[in-house]
């Protein structure tokens, strides 16, 4: 039985999507219909070839088209995506969705009402394009307790950063190339400000613990305010620069999960797995007990990688229908109730800190005597360049509270010979 | 409903197994029952509870015995393995399995039976411990068309040569360190000669293309010949050694699927996402298209991680049967009509020769004329160190068929100033 499927949405990856289910060979050629696609606009010149009668600007029709079986979701944004999921829930319909933004925030109600409905939602994806992480987590990997996943799931902020550090070039600069090479879009804060990577960690520790993360809650710092400098004394150290989605267990008392989710940039070793992940590559690194470390790497975005994941839900899916199945696979519905997540205040972290002051003896003595009076250790303070008198000190902290850090911090400011505090930024081994 | 395995073999994974079921916080603790452990001795110390009364050294009992529902086989070797898994079938169990001998060699009959008898076999633990590749390219990457899958899927071997690379040790010296560590067994053939490896590539080959790869007929080197000379002379090119199984597509007239497929040790460029696989760990590099390029990595070996493979087939099987399936998922069954394999000397590759000669003018030329009257052409040749008069000259081809490079090199061999070719390798970019 032909399985007929409505298209919501017909951009890039909407086309490749279409465009692998007409491929002569594809092994869904037989079994897959696409029966009706939504779009915005009839007239627009397409790359593929879609029956006219199958166009349609009226996307609330094939949510409800009792001819439709399942629907795939590749509209992006919030609203009106997120109410066509829900309807098509509503009218009985399993949903393939690559909505990163939607799934992050409305993931529970949308399990909910498709675990009511008996429905399937799949979204393999709405986190990095063609790495296989949301099926893992899922499945093979959900037999271990997690106790962390780390991610590189925004493409563009990779991208610059690898720029920057290849070519040492600005933040300014990287960007305006990433936008040249289509890689980040004319307004880029979703991407460089870390919010898209928020909505991709939101997901991954809604599977990897089971739980439900108040995306509204993580904190996000993005990758503006790294500089060439920056980049240049961490490598020194050993270390690189990565945008890192971050979420972890943290013991806790009691029975409850207290996670800690963040998304922020890194100094990252330069030997760790994810270290090596470079230009718009994506990758996801998992640590559990007993699995070990597992990275999963590849091509986070694009019209092909992910194309080719909504396309694997769609096996999936019609797989699962051949089973004779009446229920959706439990292992699918991931979220449960709502994580408490760790405050920053709490957070025990190495920070890397870069202070412009005075070069006259004596400063790094009054630096370091301020982090002292707030328990921060330091692992080294070390004087860097020196422009029109003004020299750069560069500190490396041992693991201390980040509100312990940024006490210290606020009384360095103050000192008479600092002139500014240009650079915090978090250390992970 | 309880789900009651029996377990054959209480090695180091049942023992991991075991452990894990038993876990007070366990997703399946409430879920799955071992109801019976095939041992071959009841006496020998055991590090889990198991009740007396389930241990039992009639395997061929728990194989047939209505009251279990699934087996999972953890013995290794070839027989009684096979007989006892089709026997398991025959009396209508799933199979869950971490044994890449017998699937590699057995797994059509194996899946055949299980599909005349709807039921599973699952073997997420047979190739890569704890990295999820068999789920990912049953399912997600499925979706593409699969050109190559390339895979370090045997840890012994990669810690060697990270050693001999790392310590600039030998061979032997690395191989005693593996064996100290217990990476390493007291005959290391099946790791060393890369049969491992093939039987593991086998079933890849098999998962990422929908054939039978004929097990015997893989092409398969060993480590063995590998000096410090080399893996030094390498480097300074930018390669470093991998034991690498490879499985890819070869442009075939007609309908025919023609692979190359073979386990050899391979010249890799440092940038390549394999070369930074260090130590134990295995990685498996999967090229397809649209989907591009994705790398899975980590723990390919040992108790923790491969028992958590083992479990996750189970939570999957647990799963499946929640759903009120009848019959099993089409995607677990994944061998079919037998491939045809490319044979060796109709290989096209780069290679790196070293040659030993006199230390005298007009060796190079003709060594480079044996070459040229062969179509081999060359990227460089280059005379490396001098040892008592003797010259230790590198070659680097071009892309040429193995069978022109090998008929050049026996000429090569009978020059008068050569006085030995101790290293053939092939080269991968």
């Amino acid at each position: 039985m032909v399985y007929r499927v409505g298209l919501l949405g017909l951009g890039t990856v909407g086309t490749g999507v279409v465009q692998m289910l007409q491929q002569p060979q594809h092994p869904l050629l037989q079994a897959v219909e696409i029966a009706a696609v939504g779009v915005r606009s009839l007239d627009k010149p397409r790359q593929v070839r879609i029956p006219p009668e199958r166009l349609t600007t009226n996307l609330e029709q094939i949510v409800s088209d009792p001819e439709i079986d399942g629907v795939i979701e590749l509209m992006g944004g919030l609203e009106p995506a997120r109410s066509l999921i829900l309807k098509a829930i509503d009218h009985g319909k399993s949903v393939i969705t690559a909505n990163k933004a939607v799934i992050a925030r409305y993931g529970e109600e949308i399990f909910q009402a498709a675990a009511q409905a008996g429905v399937a939602v799949l979204l393999e994806a709405a986190v990095g394009g063609g790495i296989p992480i949301v099926q893992a987590l899922q499945h093979s990997l959900r037999a271990s307790r997690i106790q962390a996943v780390w991610g590189i799931v925004n493409g563009t902020t990779n991208f610059i950063l690898s720029q920057m550090a290849q070519q040492g070039s600005s933040f300014a600069e990287a960007l305006a190339q990433a936008q040249a090479r289509g890689y980040a879009e004319a307004d880029p804060s979703a991407d460089v400000e870390g919010w898209d990577a928020a909505d991709k960690i939101a997901i991954l520790a809604g599977l990897a613990f089971g739980v439900s993360v108040p995306r509204e809650a993580i904190p996000c710092e993005g990758i503006r305010n790294i500089s060439p400098t920056d980049i240049r004394y961490a490598r020194e150290w050993g270390y690189t620069f990565k945008l890192l989605a971050i979420a972890q267990r943290v013991v806790a008392q009691g029975s409850e999960t207290v996670l800690d989710v963040r998304v922020h940039p890194t100094l990252l070793p330069v030997t760790h797995p994810l270290a090596n992940v470079h230009g718009v590559d994506n990758a996801v690194w998992v640590q559990g007990d007993p699995l070990g470390q597992v990275v999963l790497a590849g091509p986070g975005a694009g019209q092909g990688p992910t194309a080719s994941a909504v396309v694997g839900d769609l096996l999936t899916l019609r797989a699962h229908l051949q089973t004779g199945a009446y229920l959706p696979n439990p292992l699918w519905g991931f979220f449960g109730r709502a994580a408490a997540l760790l405050p920053l205040t709490e957070l025990e972290s190495e920070f890397y800190v870069r202070v412009l002051a005075q070069d006259q003896p004596g400063v790094m003595g009054a630096i370091g005597t301020c982090f002292g009076r707030h328990r921060v250790s330091l692992e080294s303070i070390t004087q860097k360049e020196c422009h029109q008198e003004q020299a750069e000190i560069v500190i490396l902290t041992h693991t201390v509270r980040e509100a312990d850090c940024r006490q210290a911090l606020a009384e360095i400011q103050q000192l008479p010979q600092v002139a500014a505090i240009p650079s915090l930024f978090r250390v992970l081994r």
